[in-house]
């Protein structure tokens, strides 16, 4: 009998594909297997894994990303019994237009939704996905059990992202978007792997950027009537990643607290993460806290 | 002779009643039992376990709270040696009366101590508990070695907990308070759920919630006279738990640094709890923080 | 065959002198040796260990401190390959004038660099030692790969260090500087050990206490010109640990987010570390972050 534990913290995290069956728990010679130790860390940790109650999700990607971003923790995400969708909107993926608004991609997610008649969903979004959320969210509010805003953008009424990102910032993206021939914005690689991925190594970083393409310009620059996203009943979450380098982390800008505390009443779920490595480094930590997010 | 070893930053959480002696170390067949490597992780982890300096802890709970909820984190305090004691107060716990004001929840703190002629104290106050051992430190400063603010209010001169609170919370807590008979304020689940126990899962959230009872409103309202307390030259610790939904984390509002930095000097330590889920699930963990935050 | 892991965040931060080759890997009896498993972990954790960019690191250290300060540390990245510097500067260390301007501090470590003809340097300074590297890069910026601030003031343009701490920290440094005898600052041991080593024990404490001396008080108060410093091109990081103490964290003040968005485009990374303890009890989990905060 060898007893054997991870980290305390981490265990939810460990990808169960790969594991002897329970992160803390002894092997038994005589039966060939190993045992979870009811007695063991359970004092200090109250999930025991495989006891996820099941829900839905639909997944919402962001800029400079389609949706194959979601691969890993879909993935993650099933193996515990999970239903996900991993909706591809306007202007992204195969779609050959990139002359699109942001209306349109939030019409590709409501038409993915109504169109499976999917009900009771999580609905989560990412950093850009956070407006096409808000904006789903008033077309079909009944259809939608939760919103979870990962390092998303949440808007004012009458917003645009680019209003939300620093002044440099929002210069830099205007000298791309005028360089660029068809209203696009390529992100530079020295600023996709200080900003975005930032604590991946090398050669992680370059396989995300390698699937990055030039970014519809426009739906970044419209400003958003939200007034109806405001009076919305929804229970909302905000999972918040602190090593995330794409915005300031306060000082005016911000996911956490600055554009979290506009969702009102909402669950906070904080992670070590950055804004894209962890997608692919750490899908099943990803899982986890964006279960934590939606769970009842 | 097989090799075993925790996360090396999760040794001090690990409840020892459960565990084998020591958290990185190996079994010894022949002799039968486990092992600690005094040349293996103790290189990056300088506290080897069971080495505690000894303290007296008094632990002041918060709103929607009774003495009980420090029953785990006192416990593992002890098992460390400690000397714990967590006493009631007015209008909480077995107290009939709910029509309490927030110099007789003091007084009820200062006379258990002076009953008990307690000296060289480690003074906590969780959540609302800071504000009530920023008053009972006024009054018996020579017996108080250390005060520890753990998530808790620390109020200006002058202030309420109420004014400490965004503008929407106090309104809500507002018409709760008007809606009930007896000058109380009752959480609803939905609201205790993300805000207070955020990083729960239902289980353990609707376990905790089953002990909340109406909290008297009158001291959350109160505006206390701090001039003494800013005076006060005592040895202070701030704990901050970043998961911590309960007010938002900064402009303007929020635990570390808008009201920790109001302490001048003092000690911070940070944990990745939330503001009540850790008290049950993880008591080792919040006992750690407390003692660091405590010790010489 | 026995397997073993370390948890999953933490195995980047293992001294690998002390421990089986693997953070995860089994024991084989048969062939008396670890091996890793690459269908373990590797799956949530995409660095290898041994698998390090080879950089060239020099690191200046901070204010109430010599060049011992970085020794872990220094040993820790050479252990991972690289190669590293650690300058004493004017004032410091065995130098007994204490004197000192901050153009001769900036002059020692420039004189360092040139004299050993280094290039494509990971410059790293911690605390003060920002300051520094601020106007070495202005004088050697050909021969710097990358800047990493550490907990590190970035001052503006004319500010001096004591224009970033709060008023009462300010007042105390004078009364301090105006007790001394040769235009000195001495830490007091309580201050010393609340907001320098708030998460060491004692001992830990006492310890590195135990080597601090008065710093030269003059080079906190002079104000800097620091024009060239911000036009230059060279790539920065900074790294934030979050219990740091030194400077409250956040409202108007603090290294992260105050401090960093000054070097406009940065690689950000965060650690769960304060401002000095580290150094003497897990220089590999730092070595690890500047690593990460220096690597392509």
């Amino acid at each position: 009998m060898y007893p054997y534990c991870l980290g305390i913290h981490q265990f939810p995290y460990v990808d169960y594909r790969f594991l002897p069956h329970m992160p803390c728990g002894y092997y038994s010679l005589k039966e060939g297997r190993w045992f979870w130790r009811q007695d063991a860390l359970g004092a200090e940790n109250s999930n025991p894994p495989h006891a996820q109650q099941r829900l839905t999700f639909v997944l919402v990607h962001g800029s400079w990303a389609d949706a194959h971003f979601w691969d890993g923790i879909a993935a993650a995400l099933r193996r515990n019994g999970h239903t996900v969708y991993t909706p591809e909107y306007a202007g992204h993926g195969e779609d050959p237009n990139r002359n699109v608004t942001h209306a349109m991609i939030t019409q590709s997610v409501v038409d993915f939704i109504t169109r499976l008649n999917l009900h009771d969903i999580i609905l989560v979004g990412h950093s850009f996905g956070g407006t096409v959320i808000q904006k789903v969210a008033e077309q079909v509010p009944d259809r939608i059990k939760r919103l979870i805003f990962w390092d998303a953008f949440v808007l004012k009424d009458g917003e645009s992202v680019s209003d939300e990102v620093p002044p440099q910032t929002r210069q830099g993206f205007e000298q791309l978007r005028a360089s660029s021939k068809d209203d696009t914005i390529m992100l530079p690689f020295p600023l996709f792997r200080d900003l975005f991925v930032n604590t991946a190594n090398l050669d992680v970083a370059r396989q995300i950027y390698a699937g990055v393409v030039p970014e519809p310009a426009k739906p970044l620059f419209e400003k958003l009537d939200l007034k109806a996203f405001y009076v919305l009943p929804t229970p909302k979450s905000y999972v918040y990643f602190y090593q995330d380098n794409v915005l300031p982390q306060g000082e005016g800008f911000g996911w956490n607290p600055h554009m979290s505390t506009r969702l009102g009443q909402f669950r906070l779920i904080v992670g070590d993460g950055d804004h894209m490595t962890d997608s692919r480094t750490r899908p099943a930590m990803v899982a986890q806290k964006l279960y934590e997010a939606g769970r009842d």
